[in-house]
């Protein structure tokens, strides 16, 4: 699916005296106004995607007095769905799961980022974050955009076995992050032990059994060192 | 090569008389002291990698008061490694190009980031970087570590199209962000138009050269407004 294709424009025809350097002539071939505005377009959408280093969480990274941002928090739980290849649903294909993981939070360029224990009007939410990466990947030439696009949807439908295993990557991190950091995001928010277990217990266990079990015993020894904030 | 693998600890054989909810049997089985420990290696990894938050580059997102640091530079590039597919080498495998662009830099962990155009001894620095990764990949089990350290070693050995592909975005991504920064970085450390092309058009040419060609472009543009340090 995502294998490259050929260019859309393909290369004028060679002037029936080509330049002497073969530099020279790449250069005018690829100077064409078609590849200069496609080049354009690739840019204004990863200048776009910049934005997202400013999409700040609740979470912060270990011993760093700041909060993560979603850019980093993306790459991070990619390298953390292939690290979990054992555990995954067997035949899931990996790298999908990756690639759904870096593009599944781009609509919050848009909309902020959540905290997954916030009450919110989720089907208001999940609108405007289609929205959101409608708008952002419609920057890119629609060949390119269309796969991007696929990925977010098949996360955010959460109905593949990759989709739910990619979903179990995503609220285990912050978990393990506040378990590196003494309960940090939980005592600033007031969250209880118990509201953590309602929100992640289920889409963890759908898409990664194994870590859900780590997770669950992880937090009650949490619990016991005082680590929630209610 | 990145499938889920069956684990490497089969489930133990259910005791005789199972306990009547399933769940409770499903913890059982996973809370096995084998998978508690996988499970205790990949969260020690998935921490390591954390530190790669606090790398801080030389390039500025665009229109924030801080460096961009490299988990969230290697986001970034991934996805313009994947918008980029038209100009991609014929037939690449993009989704291997990703990934690689994922692990590129996780060797900064111990050694820091270089800016580009840095005098620095290269060898010294390879070596460094991958005795780093060895150490970082180490804290997982072979089986997971395995296919990471191979996308490292292809990124670094820069020989097979999708390395060249790969290294041609890492290197274009600082000169988009300069150039939306108006040149940022290359004045903050006395960079001249010049130097930058010496340091990237080749690795950029060789990897996609309709990339390279765009950005010669701007980057006469940028000489033209007087964005360079020198």
């Amino acid at each position: 699916m995502l294998a490259a294709r050929p260019p859309a424009h393909p290369p004028a025809r060679p002037p029936a005296r080509p330049p002497a350097h073969p530099r020279a002539r790449a250069r005018a071939r690829h100077r064409s106004p078609g590849t200069m505005r496609a080049m354009h377009a690739i840019v204004n959408f990863i200048l776009e995607l910049d934005k997202l280093k400013a999409v700040t969480r609740k979470t912060k990274p270990v011993g760093l007095d700041r909060y993560e941002n979603s850019a980093e928090h993306s790459w991070q739980i990619a390298l953390l769905a292939l690290s979990l290849a054992p555990h995954a649903p067997p035949g899931a294909d990996l790298q999908r799961v990756a690639l759904m993981l870096l593009v599944h939070d781009i609509g919050e360029i848009d909309t902020g980022d959540v905290l997954v224990y916030a009450d919110h009007n989720p089907v208001q939410r999940q609108a405007d974050e289609a929205a959101a990466v409608q708008r952002i990947l419609g920057l890119l030439p629609a060949a390119q955009a269309q796969p991007l696009l696929d990925l977010w949807h098949e996360f955010d439908a959460a109905t593949t076995p990759e989709a739910r295993f990619a979903h179990a990557a995503d609220r285990a991190m912050p978990v393990l992050l506040n378990l590196a950091n003494q309960g940090q995001s939980w005592r600033e928010n007031g969250i209880s032990h118990a509201r953590v277990v309602a929100r992640i217990a289920e889409p963890i266990r759908a898409g990664c059994p194994a870590l859900w079990q780590y997770l669950a015993q992880r937090l009650d020894e949490a619990q016991a060192q005082g680590w929630f904030g209610a």
